[in-house]
């Protein structure tokens, strides 16, 4: 039996992702979204909300460009704190020892000590109530080089962090349940 | 050190959602996106990319709406099926014994047997490359009253199935890690 919970934002997993860019004061900032995902294969691109009123919202906005530092569980901390206070107020990366690097490809910084990277130039803007999602073309993906298997970046060595909402907490990566486009097979008709 | 991987859409985690719709003749249809996420805290929209070959995208702009079910780790080889086969030329409800509900909020179905229900109406369509982008505004959320924690879905019950792109390897949940908005406040200063 399922029980109605009313128009609220719940679904899962959601990401835990550092939103990196620079101010309009040009120094480096990050925030944590939950709100955001994959939107485009070809080109690559990714999207995050994020608040009018959050101090990183103007810097996109400035710089046509954001990172996206994917948090893992040794950093869980640091993350959660990423999206507590604000960068108006404080320099988030000196707080937390979190070490900014500066994008080569795109005007934005990203988070060294987090184990995937993405770095993106801002395609689409579109404001979806209190949200405005940015939508970012995918310039590079970096990972730590001793977290890939083969070309991919390995999800046990990444351990990604994975926020539910609602519950408002954050899990790691569980056990392996199998391989994507195969498992499903055994219910194709011979 | 990081290595380049390119313009790749590589990020951790991404969702295992059942996208449900009407197809142009009725008939309930469900296809996986991994390529999703919330967009907005109010009014609560979610956001999932389908490209225009797939049988569900007529579907939705059509009955402008569909819903999102939440993957589980106790269907994960049912759900991966719904990636591979397509609703044109199969119906994936009888192949995979999966039940349609008619929504009685939207002009769409969802998976009886899956956890954690999203019901929305169509507000956006957003083509981004070889995908659309479609996001909809939360109509209702519904859980299975047993997957509960006071008013909240409790992840540790739902199990949602977690995708890894680049390996295309789905998890499960993994241990606790902590609170959000309370693991961080040990870097604020006093």
């Amino acid at each position: 039996m399922k029980k109605s919970l009313g128009k609220k934002p719940l679904a899962a997993p959601a990401p835990v992702w550092a939103v990196g860019a620079y101010d309009l004061e040009g120094k480096p900032n990050a925030m944590i979204a939950a709100w955001g995902g994959i939107v485009s294969s070809k080109p690559a691109s990714i999207a995050v909300s994020v608040q009018k009123a959050r101090h990183t919202y103007a810097g996109i906005l400035k710089h046509r460009a954001f990172t996206v530092s994917v948090a893992d569980v040794a950093h869980a901390a640091q993350a959660d704190y990423l999206g507590i206070d604000s960068g108006k107020d404080i320099d988030k990366f000196a707080a937390t020892g979190l070490t900014p690097v500066r994008s080569e490809l795109v005007d934005a910084p990203y988070i060294d000590e987090f184990p995937l990277i993405v770095e993106c130039t801002l395609t689409n803007v579109l404001e979806v109530g209190v949200h405005v999602q940015f939508i970012g073309e995918i310039a590079d993906v970096k990972v730590d080089e001793d977290k890939m298997s083969g070309s991919a970046p390995l999800p046990e060595a990444i351990q990604p962090l994975i926020f539910t909402p609602g519950a408002r907490t954050y899990h790691g990566l569980g056990q392996l349940v199998g391989k994507a486009f195969s498992m499903g097979l055994e219910y194709r008709k011979k």
